[in-house]
């Protein structure tokens, strides 16, 4: 068996098809899209294309479109540019947001609410309506979360605030940060009513360095990077078009029957680990969950351990988020859900993708069960 | 004859064998460097060695280079971050600044002088003594202009700086913006003397979406973009490894020899223009002057015009710098050096580079004489 990847909410390989029609932006077609001659052009053109596709995949205007570098600085130019300028600006939020939105947050002036998500791990809409102040500037909920894959009713919440809005003279900016969501969900920004949503090129098959913010048309923000004025000034400097390009084209790709392909793959895994392997328990609500998202506690097992050992078998799969699993503190989110810090370590998530075959799904469960006991009978427990 | 390419300052191809030892990353190495599990530290491995070569190339230690998505967010880090939590800051800087350098400093809250560079393009270091307040945070001068290519004596104005701190408790701090300078010029930062240095990826045939921010160590930085710990907190998010490795892999290929190849063929060049068209004019010092870059003024022929005709002709030039070709209102760059209003319009920007033939020179100086004629009568001058 080659090496199996099952991280894919950390990041994703650059689909084939993708990768061949973006290459020839590094050697050839290498124009700066701010020159006026033909090879400047060559790259309007391109970056148009790109934009366009965006707009399509979201159901918004391509002027609304903001090609960003990545998910983070997304994330910091939509809740820094929404913030600035704002008195005693109050935000509402969830406790199991990405690091992208709460570092934000918590670097900023601004009083915040964190919503509970209970044992579910997902938020009640009903806790937004009651969190919104006079003085609540901006609402950010991510769409799916990166940890347990659970999904936030976007869409409800949506329609709460604006109903909210008809009230009030200063609106409320709603942001969603839906870099787990866009290969599996719905993600048409007027069904979501969202005014901002970050989205991440590669973790849908397409490169590193190409990010979108979506920014519904009027919505009050400032720029916090400074320089030329691409991308209507909010992401200045010449753009990565290889990058951009390339999240275009990844966007075409994304078809709605991967999704039960996927969920099928995943249903194996939870069914299998909860029914063979004693004393394990997922991690997040089943139902309202992404298609390719297991994260579970095996009792006894370290996280680090179990990630270790599979890693050993050529098997990738991670203890938390990527960006968190450096870091030896308890995920936030797991504790966030009820678990105890112990238990927090202890979590293990499989995210699946485009190319998981079932061959590697077996040999997963295979492997898995004996590292379990051998992990156990060292723990002790 | 095919196409050519005569804009090199704006951004350049990326180099062929570069290209093929980073497009690996697209569907093999993919891994996000924050995994832990073999795909990860994959890339962990190729980013280290990314900062070894950037580090090598500055003379400067691995742990003091910040990888960056581009110059304009390297120097939004570094304006930004050094003038942040300090209390009416001054900045001292050129009239001659690239717009990623006069921006951030124009919404920032810091006073700011702007020396002046005389009809030669280039500031007196004397200027910059003068020009020191008590309160002075920040020195932040070019190394080399994207526009004219005239070159600033940075290492006699980091000697000033340097002396200036020693008697003083709050250090100024010394940035230059070197984009233009690092395929051509010494880069030392201890020879430079400097604290913060940018460079760029795509000027340098390295891929888009790769630039570094040289932080000399104890530089007191607050950083401006928040999420994971990435790259010290300074630029939290994924790392795109693909262009990082790229700018490392472009900065070993950068070889002396090429400039002397290049300024012959610049030579040839400006003294074709001045000898052969009348009332022509080379914009900025020709000594003090990058090895490639080529300004001029063509009196009765129109900047845009020219570029357009050239075109027309698949020669690719520039009027100004790209990030300013979009823009109707005249070079900041070349105001300041005297140029009348007319006359900072009619302006015409030739940058060579690696791959810049004897042919494609021969080819120009065949085209450019009567392109020049034909504008001049239908200007009527």
């Amino acid at each position: 068996m080659e090496k199996i990847y099952f991280d894919y909410a950390a990041t994703t390989p650059v689909d084939k098809g993708v990768a061949e029609k973006i290459t020839p932006f590094l050697e050839e077609k290498f124009g700066n899209p701010s020159s006026l001659h033909a090879f400047g052009q060559e790259a309007v053109f391109a970056l148009d294309r790109a934009r366009e596709s965006v707009a399509r995949f979201f159901g918004a205007k391509e002027r609304e479109i903001i090609f960003m570098p990545s998910a983070t600085v997304a994330n910091n130019v939509a809740i820094q540019g929404a913030l600035q300028k704002k008195e005693k600006p109050h935000v509402v939020t969830s406790a199991i947001e990405h690091k992208a939105v709460i570092e934000p947050l918590k670097n900023s002036s601004a009083e915040v609410t964190y919503l509970p998500v209970y044992k579910e791990g997902v938020i009640k809409e009903e806790d937004v309506k009651k969190a919104i102040k006079e003085n609540t500037v901006l609402v950010s909920i991510g769409y799916a979360n990166s940890e347990i894959g659970t999904i936030q009713p976007i869409g409800k919440i949506g329609k709460i605030i604006e109903k909210e809005n008809e009230k009030r003279r200063n609106k409320i900016i709603f942001h969603t940060d839906a870099v787990q969501a866009v290969n599996y969900l719905p993600c048409k920004v007027d069904k979501l009513k969202v005014d901002l949503l970050t989205m991440s090129g590669h973790k849908i098959y397409g490169p590193k360095g190409a990010a979108a913010l979506y920014v519904r048309e009027k919505t009050p923000m400032s720029p916090i990077l400074f320089g030329a004025s691409q991308e209507k000034g909010f992401y200045p400097g010449t753009e990565n078009v290889f990058a951009f390009a390339g999240l275009g084209f990844a966007l075409e790709e994304i078809k709605k029957n991967d999704s039960e392909e996927t969920k099928k793959l995943r249903d194996r895994i939870i069914d299998f680990v909860l029914k063979e392997i004693p004393e394990t328990k997922l991690n997040g609500e089943r139902e309202r969950r992404l298609p390719n998202n297991v994260n579970i506690t095996v009792e006894g097992a370290e996280g680090e351990s179990l990630m270790m050992a599979l890693d050993n078998e050529k098997i990738a799969v991670s203890t938390g988020s990527a960006c968190a699993s450096n870091s030896l503190s308890p995920s936030h989110v797991l504790l966030s859900i009820g678990l105890s810090r112990e238990r927090a370590h202890g979590s293990l998530r499989i995210t699946l993708g485009r190319y998981t075959t079932e061959e590697e799904v077996d040999y997963f469960l295979e492997k898995l069960p004996p590292i379990v006991e051998r992990l156990r009978k060292i723990s002790g427990k």
